[in-house]
C-alpha cells in the first residue's frame, strides 16, 4: 500500500475543501451572519491540515487498483469528517454524529435530514443552507473528478481513482486521455446548471433560492431550504425541476456524443430504457393516484407524479406531494424505482440501469443455454460485448449490496421502529434517495433514529455513492497485508 | 417438443393423483363423512383422464433438457387443477380459484390459505383437513420423484424431471441411477415422518392429529387442523415440531450419509452454514422477544422463538405465538431468513442456503481479482470446484426470482393493502413458507385478496417450489419454437 501518495492525495482533498468554504463564507458576508466565524474556522483547520500533509515528496507514484479505491473511499470519509464542522461550530447541529449524518447525506447526494420536521430548515442560517446544498453539487460529480481535471496527476492515478470513484458498471472515457475527460464532465455538469438557475430565475425564484435549488438538482441531492420542499412553487418550477432532475439522471456521455451530434449513439439502451421506466411509472402512478381520488385534477395528479417519479429515480429525493399518504400501488412503484435509480455516468445513484440491463440479459442468455446447452450468446450492449468480468463484477455488487442491505435492516431495527419505516431508510440511504416512507417519509426525517442506526445509515450513504467496493475494501484485512 | 411423451407423464400423474384421493377417502369412510362422494367422483374423473392420456404408445422417448423443465411445470399444474375439485364438489371451499390456490399452496408445501380466519378450519371435514396435509407430503419430496422411483422409465427422462423438480443448485445423485436415488430419497422421508408420527403419538396426540402434523411437517408445508395453530400444544409436542421442521429441512444426502457411517461428509458446508444461521437466529430472537418483554419467561420466550425461527427457515409456516405482535427486530430476522430458506435436497422452499453460499463466494472471489486481478480463485463447496455453469444459473435463478418478485409485489399491490402485508405475502408464497406479517400474520389469512392477487400468489407458489425455471419455460415462446 502507497501510504504516501494515499497522504498527499488527502492534503490535496482537505485544500480543496478549503476552498469549497468560500461559498458559504461569501454568504455569510454578504448576509451579515455571525456563522461567519464558524466557516472561517473550518477553512483555517482544513488549510493548515491539508498543507501539512501536502509537505514533503512523495517516495514512489505507483499506484494500483487497491490504492485507487482505498484512496477514494478515505477521501470520502475525511472530505465529510473536516466538513461536518461548521455545522457543530455554528450550533445548527451540535451533535456530531448528526453533523456527520448531515455532510455525507450533502456529499453522497443523499439528501436525508436529521433536522427535526418539527423545527423545520428554513430556521437555519443561509450560509449553512448553502453549504448544504453545496455539498451535493461537490458530491454529484465527485470531488475526486474534480480533482483529476484540476491537477497535474499521473495517468494511472486518475484511471484508478476514476474507475473507483464514478458510478456504473465501467467508466467509459469520453476521450481517451482521463484528465481531459473529467474536465469535459465539469463542463456539462456546470453547464446544466447554470441553465437550470437562469430557468429558475425566470420561474420568479429569488437568487438565494435558484443556487441551491440548481445545486441540489444538478448533484441529485435532495436538500431543500424550504419547510414545505417544492410544494408551495409554482407548476413551471416545479415542472423546471422535474426537468431536470430526470436531465442529470442520464450519463453526460450522451450529452457530449449530442453536442458531437452523434444523436443516435447519445441515445443508448441504457438511456432508452431508463426513459421507458420513468414513463411506465409516471403514467402508472399518476392513474393511482387520479383514479383512487387522491389527487381530483387528472392535471394535479399528473404534475405530482411525474415530480415524484423523477424525484426518486433519479435519487434526488425532493416532494411537492406526501407521497407517504398515496395508494399502495403508487409506493410499490416508487420502492421499486428506488433500487433501479438513476443512469450510469450521471449524478443519481441506485443499482443503475446498467447493471439491471446487464444482469437480465445474462440471465437471459444463462436460461437461453438450459435450452439449447451447444448455443452460447454474450451479453452486448449497444452491439458491443461486456466482457465477462464486467458482468461477473456486476453480480458481485449486486450480492454485496444486498448482503449490506440486510445486515444494515437488522441493525437499524433494533430501534423499534416499523419495518416499512427501516426497509425504505435503508433503501433510501443506500441508493442515496433521502426519504422513504412512514416516519421517514418526505415530510419526515432521520431525527428520532438512534446514533448507531445513524452510524449504519451513514456507512450505506457512503457505500451507496462508492457503489460498495471502496468501502468494503477500506474494511477488508486483505487489502492491508502485504 | 416431444408431445407424446408429455401426455404420457401427465396420464401417469393424473393415475397416481387418484390414487392419492384413497387417503381422504379412507379417512371420510372411516369417519362415515358425506364428502365420501366428491372424493370418488375426483378419483372418478382422474383416473379416466388419465387412462385416457395413456392410450397409445409414444412415437419417440426422446427427452431433453426442455422437455424436462415443461413436463415439471405442467404436471404441477395439472396436478393443482384436479387436486383442487375435491375443496369445491364438498363446498368446503366453493370458489375454485379459492380452491386451487388451497391446493397450490399445499402441493407446493406453501401452507398459505384463505380459509377465513373467522371461521376457522376446524369446521371442515376431516377428509377435507387430511387431503389439505397430504398435498403437502406428496409435494415436499415430489410428485415426479415418486413417479421416478415408481415407475419403469428410461434413465434420460429421470435425469432431465429430477433436474426440473428437485430443489437445490444442482441434483446431487446419491448413487449413480436416478431410480435408485429416488427410491432412496423416499424411504428417508417416509422414515423420518414414520419417527415424528410416533413421537408425536408419544406426546398424547390423537392419531389423525399426528399424522396430519406429521405429513405437514415432513413436506415444510404449514396447514394446520387447529385454529390456533400449535399454540394450545404441550411444550413436548412443540419442540418435537420444533425439532422436525428442521430436520425436514436438511440436504436428505446428509440422511444416506450418516446411514453410511459417513459422518464427516454429511455435515457439508451447506448443513453447518445453515445450523448457524438457525442457532444465531433463534438466539437473537429469544434475546429480543425476552429482554423487550413481549414474552416474560426465559423458557417461553427461547421455546417459541426457536419454534417461530425453526418454521420460518424451514419455510414450514406453523405457529405457537403471533410474531407479528414482536419487536421490529425480531420480524426483521423472520423476514430475512424467509428469503435464506432451507438446504438444498431438502423439503423446504426458499433461495437455499446451498446458493447463497455460491453467490457470496463467488462474490468474494470477484472481490479479491479486483484487488489482486492475477489471482484466479474458483468457487469450492466442500473442497470440490463448482463448475461456472451452476455458477451462472445460480444468478440467473436469484435475478429472476427477484424480478418475479419485483412484478408480483406490484400487481397485489393493487390491491390496496399495506406494504407490509404485500412484501410478506409475496415474500411467503414465492418462498413457500405460508404466513407473513400484518394481514397475513400467522393468525391472519390470504382470503381478503382479490382473485387476480390470489392467481398471482399461485404462481409465485409454483415458481418457488419448482425454483423458477420450468415455470418460465412454460411461459417463453422460445420454449415451444422449433
Amino acid at each position: 500500500m502507497n501510504f504516501s501518495i494515499i497522504k498527499r492525495t488527502l492534503g490535496w482533498i482537505l485544500i480543496f475543501e478549503a476552498v469549497f468554504f468560500l461559498v458559504p463564507l461569501i454568504t455569510a458576508a454578504v448576509y451579515r451572519e455571525r456563522e461567519f466565524f464558524d466557516f472561517l474556522m473550518s477553512m483555517a483547520i482544513c488549510g493548515s491540515l491539508g498543507g501539512l500533509c501536502l509537505i514533503g515528496k512523495p517516495k514512489n507514484n505507483e499506484i494500483y487498483a487497491k490504492e485507487g479505491f482505498v484512496i477514494t473511499a478515505l477521501c470520502w470519509i475525511v472530505m465529510s469528517l473536516f466538513g461536518a464542522l461548521p455545522f457543530v461550530f455554528s450550533g445548527s447541529i451540535p451533535n456530531y454524529v448528526d453533523a456527520l449524518f448531515e455532510t455525507v447525506s450533502g456529499f453522497t447526494t443523499t439528501g436525508a435530514t436529521v433536522v427535526d420536521p418539527n423545527v423545520g430548515v428554513e430556521v437555519l442560517p443561509r450560509c449553512i443552507l448553502i453549504w448544504r446544498s453545496f455539498t451535493h453539487w461537490i458530491g454529484g460529480m465527485g470531488v475526486l473528478v474534480f480533482l483529476i481535471a484540476f491537477l497535474p496527476l499521473s495517468g494511472a492515478r486518475n484511471m484508478h481513482i476514476m474507475k473507483a470513484e464514478s458510478p456504473g458498471p465501467v467508466v467509459s472515457k469520453i476521450v481517451p486521455k482521463v484528465r481531459t475527460t473529467a474536465k469535459i464532465l465539469y463542463i456539462i455538469y456546470f453547464g446544466l446548471t447554470l441553465i437550470q438557475f437562469i430557468m429558475l430565475i425566470c420561474g420568479g425564484m429569488s437568487v438565494f433560492e435558484a443556487i441551491n435549488a440548481a445545486f441540489a438538482t444538478a448533484g441529485t441531492g435532495g436538500f431543500s431550504i424550504k419547510n414545505s420542499g417544492f410544494a408551495d412553487y409554482s407548476s413551471y418550477i416545479q415542472i423546471v425541476v422535474t426537468v431536470f432532475m430526470l436531465l442529470f439522471s442520464l450519463n453526460f456521455n450522451s450529452y457530449y456524443l449530442l453536442f458531437r451530434g452523434k444523436f443516435k449513439e447519445a441515445f443508448t439502451i441504457e438511456v432508452r430504457t431508463f426513459l421507458i421506466i420513468v414513463a411506465a411509472a409516471m403514467a402508472l402512478v399518476t392513474l393511482n393516484v387520479f383514479a383512487s381520488g387522491t389527487i381530483e385534477s387528472f392535471g394535479g395528479a399528473l404534475k405530482h407524479s411525474a415530480f415524484s417519479v423523477a424525484s426518486i429515480i433519479s435519487t434526488t429525493g425532493f416532494a411537492t406531494e406526501d407521497f407517504n399518504l398515496w395508494p399502495s400501488f403508487s409506493k410499490a412503484i416508487l420502492v421499486l424505482i428506488m433500487f433501479i435509480g438513476a443512469c450510469a455516468g450521471s449524478t443519481g445513484g441506485g443499482i443503475k440501469v446498467s447493471r439491471l440491463l446487464i444482469m437480465g440479459k445474462s440471465a437471459g442468455n444463462e436460461m437461453s443455454r438450459m435450452l439449447h446447452p451447444k448455443r452460447v450468446k454474450r451479453v452486448t450492449m449497444d452491439g458491443r460485448v461486456v466482457e465477462d468480468d464486467v458482468v461477473r463484477s456486476v453480480h458481485s455488487f449486486f450480492i454485496a449490496y444486498l448482503l449490506i442491505f440486510a445486515i444494515s435492516l437488522l441493525i437499524v431495527s433494533l430501534d423499534g421502529e416499523s419495518l416499512t419505516t427501516n426497509f425504505t431508510a435503508v433503501s433510501a440511504t443506500i441508493n442515496n434517495i433521502g426519504p422513504g416512507l412512514d416516519m421517514v417519509g418526505p415530510m419526515g426525517s432521520f431525527t428520532n433514529f438512534s446514533w448507531w442506526s445513524k452510524l449504519v445509515f451513514i456507512f450505506d450513504m457512503l457505500v451507496g455513492r462508492l457503489e460498495v467496493f471502496p468501502m468494503l475494501f477500506l474494511f477488508a484485512p486483505g487489502t492491508w497485508r502485504k
